[in-house]
């Protein structure tokens, strides 16, 4: 079910990376890719960290190897740090109540993936955080519904109540969710953070082309290290 | 000032065609990329085509042949069969009322771009629609501060209150403010259309590889032909 | 705890009867008050009909004649009605998932209210829909943290991407969430309807002038047996 | 064209106070009306203190003592310091580009009021903020369609993006644009501050029962002189 070791991709990456130093020269005499900065209170948010993608044998599933050596390390790794500190934390998932494709009043909406696995029932493991990054009490669970852990949640609401302006985002996929999550934070007046090895998808070169556009125009990509850095100076 | 011209974009466009065909063929045994159809009442939305990025010699000036030749065509083509049928245009773009990035109280944020030319004011003329496509009397003319033409503005309202379900969305860049605001679309409840031929960026393989991940996971990539068609069977 | 006894609220009641009179003639002199008439496509929203509001004995607790003799009732025939014809039911509750005062990363945010009996925990039963109305399979169930059942949640989304153009609105407080929700929905394009007798609040006069200005500016008032009528023509 | 000399409203003044003097006294039994307090760095929110509603002879015109001896003087107070200290000052009005009511896709949605008066063009002055308060250079406009200054507008993201945590609002009317507005303000997790004084309307009672409900629910009614001192402390 992986797509992950197709030899297209090795080709794919190389051509990218060539063609991406040259673009990023010319976004430079532009004046595009300018950093944010971090800023004074920063959240750690995760989205869709959550069994059917971390897991294997799902539609949903992404690249097991990033998952498994660099997502999910990287994401303990700073959380723990979050959590040290007392800096908030937010588990964003996926979830419909009503996944009858049949019925016109479900919540799935029109859909391009398979959403018909991701029923919001205590019994269905396949929308719930993955043990190794779970929340603990006190920190926030945020169910989406779409791309963005934005849009139709109280996230925004919630970071500006409790004085947050840096937003630091790992999770799954770069090319859906994770970047809708980094376009609206930046929407919604906040220093969206990509946390570079933390972000993962299904195809290798999605990763790599989503993180230069976000690089460019959306938010700043910064490594764990850097992360960590940050947090511990404050 | 042109980055279009690169020779290292050739070898990445076709490495990217022969790894998105292998990577539409593993998407669709997942479930992936199914296409929502076009809906009972569309909107026309262009998105930043104004005369920045659709005029030569700005810092946000797009790959110019697909500007001149492809999208202010196809644009004009939807419009016009758009206005001879009474649905509704919409003209996103974006603009400031005060770039000075000494003052704390502005409204452009932090940014990653050159905002500092996109000044709201009479005598600039950046910010406004390019006059092969401007607004007529009657349409909407939607400001916005950030990459979607929804976040911070009244655009979903406005298309709820009209009972539009369907947008057809034109355009500039694909790898930033057309593809938030299909997201957006999407997150919004309505279906959002890509026009193929009429989104463009100031690289090249941008536009390949944002509409390969659009058609994924966000929203339907159609022709202006295919548009036509829909706008002629309503 | 009852605070709908007081004998000065029957001369408010009298007193802003004589008033209103007054003012809906000078209203209507200036072009206000007009209807919005009934749409194609209702859905049927409760707010916060869940047990701290709808049962005695919590500080949320609201007039529990007006409960039990008018809006419970009434919200049992139009729900048992929308069920039969198919529209869409969502019923919406408040709910914290971190109530503690003295961390600075709760959910409750500053507030004036008293919270902290609305965790969500499923051994709180307060924020719980009352049994009587209760969802059935297939119904949203949307929680909310402020007053408007539309801030911080997916209800516009989900009403605009099934199709409905009209909202009929149940539930308490007349003074706070159900006013918040009536603002909110005719903001997103919605129109929508104050159920006049399913409307209530700990202060009789309450009901009165909210949805005096309710009429005047922001929502159709009307009753039961309008709401009734115009199910039953669809 | 006024309804503010009418004598049931002297009747419903005083039967209104001492209701509410009871009414406070259970509110505050059940743990209702705390005050949230001023916050760290606030912003001066004017709503629709322009022509239509500020001078006499439009459908819109409020309570014109009300206007010119309290609320206009006290917004130029605040103003003026709030212009001293570098704090942000937003004028919030409404205006439409499409008005006409047999166009289907006018932006002013259905109405319940006489919207037809406020088209955005520069020949009309009735959607411009009163020049004895209107905007200096660097200072946001900000135009809404609906009650909310923060409702299809980008005012909760730029107030994030510029680090504003309180909000002192004035204008008009207490019973629709006013309310809604601070509604909106505590939902995206602002501390909403209602400027006593500086709140009107056309119906004089409106402004005495809408206060109430705000100060016992949504946002702290502070007088002039307490957001003086405010300023000054900071």
């Amino acid at each position: 079910m992986s797509i992950s070791t197709s030899d297209e991709w090795a080709d794919v990456e190389k051509a990218l990376e060539r063609a991406f130093t040259a673009a990023n020269k010319l976004y430079a005499e532009r004046g595009f890719g300018k950093p944010y900065g971090f800023g004074k209170r920063p959240a750690l948010i995760t989205i869709d960290l959550a069994n059917a993608w971390t897991l294997p044998g799902n539609p949903y599933t992404c690249d097991q190897k990033a998952m498994n050596t660099k997502i999910i390390p990287g994401v303990q790794t700073l959380q723990k740090m979050a959590r040290g500190k007392g800096f908030p934390i937010v588990h964003v998932t996926t979830a419909f109540d009503n996944t009858n494709p049949e019925d016109p009043n479900r919540d799935t909406g029109l859909t391009k993936t398979p959403v018909h696995c991701l029923k919001y029932r205590p019994e269905n493991s396949l929308w719930k955080i993955d043990d190794r990054i779970a929340p603990i009490d006190g920190e926030r669970l945020i169910i989406k519904k779409c791309a963005s852990g934005f849009q139709g949640t109280d996230l925004a609401n919630y970071l500006t109540s409790i004085d947050v302006d840096t937003v630091l985002v790992a999770g799954v996929t770069a090319s859906c969710c994770v970047r809708a999550t980094l376009y609206d934070a930046k929407a919604h007046g906040f220093r969206p953070v990509a946390i570079k090895e933390c972000i993962g998808d299904r195809i290798p070169a999605a990763v790599q082309y989503n993180l230069f556009d976000i690089g460019a125009k959306i938010g700043d990509v910064r490594t764990v290290n850097d992360c960590q850095e940050y947090l511990n100076s404050l």
